[in-house]
């Protein structure tokens, strides 16, 4: 046991989550301490909830982080929105619809379970076909989405089926939040939570959430209480409901949420749409230069995360000597396969303050020599030369 | 709403938690953020899992900080180790034996409760009738040191009598940690949960736990899954478990560990029994100026926990003003009294890095100054004489 500070080194997060903070949100953090119910600290919660509202896209009174990470803004909705002896649809296309389907267990609610293959979106006749089949469901639960796997689901069209059905929607927005279009409320979404190390580039540990007005009536008519002291939003929102007044809940992460605080300070600064613009352009920069790698992606492009790049790794290739030589040579991080693609797929993100030029840059040079130290066979320099190309053709 | 960096007031905290930050903890908290399955964040984590079982007197080998703050620590404790149906012993001194009641009954089983007047410690007499008429419990819940009054418990008495009826321990060591004598081992405690925010004066959002192998048995003896997969050990133990080989269970918080890691160097540093040295030291320097001042504490001597001073409120003093005066011209924060206390105390902490002689002496002319403002009577400059009396008394 080693009992001096650490530094950590220093590296570029290209993974699928946590990013490369911005030195700015670093700086938040370490500013000095003060008490959770100190007024200063109050306002600045109503700072928090406001910048929150605008990077959802939503007016939900009923929006704030949770003091834990995306796992607990997870079942946060879960413990809040069911009660024992339901049922409710799942959808699963990788690795988080299937902890959501631990979290409906684990409430003492049945999953009714529709699966696709990992890589796939969501497929909406299925999901209207148990919709159908069940008519006593009053949940369905999706991943907007999948960090396991790059996709996108249709977000909004799983709603409008829910509404047609009279379900309350659950959505896992962890990596979709200010890096692709989210809109609460436009697209009528009922329960959402997210985490702050992905495109936000905040450190990790906070999940922020938001509640419709529907959602929240569910709330207040349950049977029994929230199975979780902690999660429980009546005692939550004391906290961080209206007014002067709040009453003590627990003690809340204080410089976590600096940390927060300062993030969404910049993501207004951008413009969340600007963001949404600059995660997509910058996906097809690093997509020029994958390809002319030789390499592909494992999601069609019409679902593919701008963010979340599943790249398939050639057959041949030891995977995890090449993480180790990016990481080791690089300081550089990209992700492994989760799950089903574990050994198939490297996940490489490019989220938040990450999604930059220098990154994409990089990582292309670093993986090129990673692939050509395994005798993999491809064009010297044609990565950066197509990203570059790519670059010029957005008039960037 | 304000969307701008938020710059907090420099306050000087002596509430009942968070604490002063030190400095090196806040700079830690600051240093660049990397993945939380990076080998070198797992060689920290080691280091972590060490020096907090030095901290705690333990072997423990599950001994670990859970990613959320000392609530979530709480519900730790008693999702893991009891099932829906079971009896629990639940000892109420305070406001957080209340919190492990609503924690009990939540997970579907039935507190039995003891309870004493808030302010007096836990009553071993009637524990014992408890466990006695009820030979069915098997967990015994307890306070070690009540943060909304500033009373400690016999912890090692009641665990010895948990053990006669053949009952393991939950023991709340929130206040405790790292101020005041505990032994997990030496006392036979089984499960014990804490928070970052009081004793070792790092930021609030982690609470370290330890389980004794008879609290791991239990568990892996359950008929149920736990009901939480957020705080399931099962799953955290692959995380934070032995051997180079970490399954991903959720985002660690790594900025906030790394401070926590940082405050643990420092309790290393200066030695853990020196630490209890220290606060109780302090305690006495604190409790001469507030007696000079012609106030009373609570709490009778013998149970008072020497880093939070619960202290009367004289009769026909305001006792907002006087908080508000403190903060706004001191920066100052003292804590109110908690649910059955309040209006009736302050709670003046002298927790971790702020338990030293600078703020002692900041506190009591402060608060001479905001009483004599309301017309109390009081020998000026009595308080500071009186403390640093103690203190050349002490040889310091």
């Amino acid at each position: 046991m080693t009992a001096t500070s650490y530094f950590p080194p220093l590296r570029t997060l290209m993974g699928p989550g946590p990013s490369d903070v911005h030195p700015r949100i670093l700086g938040a953090m370490a500013r000095p301490t003060i008490g959770h119910l100190d007024p200063s600290f109050v306002a600045m919660m109503d700072d928090v909830k406001g910048m929150l509202q605008t990077v959802f896209q939503t007016k939900n009174q009923l929006t704030l982080p949770v003091s834990a990470p995306g796992s607990a803004g997870m079942e946060t909705c879960f413990v809040n929105l069911i009660e024992p002896g339901e049922k409710v649809v799942v959808c699963q296309n990788g690795a988080f619809g299937g902890r959501m389907k631990e979290n409906v267990e684990r409430v003492g609610a049945t999953p009714v379970m529709v699966e696709d293959e990992w890589g796939k979106a969501i497929d909406l006749n299925k999901v209207e076909t148990a919709l159908k089949e069940n008519p006593e469901v009053k949940v369905l639960a999706f991943v907007h989405a999948e960090t396991s796997t790059g996709v996108q689901s249709d977000a909004k069209a799983l709603a409008e089926l829910a509404r047609k059905y009279d379900c309350l929607t659950i959505v896992d927005a962890v990596t979709s939040l200010a890096g692709t279009p989210l809109k609460v409320d436009e697209w009528g979404l009922d329960a959402v939570y997210s985490g702050t190390q992905k495109c936000l580039s905040c450190t990790p540990g906070i999940s922020p959430i938001t509640f419709s007005e529907r959602a929240i009536e569910r709330i207040k008519a349950r049977k029994q209480k929230v199975q979780s002291w902690f999660l429980d939003l009546n005692l939550v929102m004391g906290y961080w409901g209206e007014g002067a007044k709040r009453a003590y809940h627990h003690t809340a992460p204080i410089n976590a949420l600096y940390a927060f605080h300062e993030s969404l300070v910049m993501v207004h600064e951008e413009g969340v749409e600007n963001a949404w613009t600059r995660h997509q352009q910058n996906h097809e920069v690093l997509k020029a230069g994958i390809e002319a790698l030789g390499l592909k992606f494992l999601v069609a492009k019409e679902h593919r995360l701008p963010q979340l790049n599943a790249v398939c790794i050639p057959e041949g290739i030891d995977e995890t000597q090449v993480r180790q030589l990016l990481l080791n040579q690089y300081n550089l991080e990209i992700g492994a396969g989760l799950g089903a693609l574990a050994g198939k797929v490297w996940r490489i993100g490019l989220m938040g303050h990450a999604s930059n030029l220098n990154n994409i840059l990089l990582c292309l040079t670093a993986l090129e020599t990673a692939l050509k130290a395994q005798g993999f066979k491809c064009v010297e320099g044609a990565a950066a030369t197509a990203a570059q190309a790519e670059l010029v053709a957005q008039g960037r």
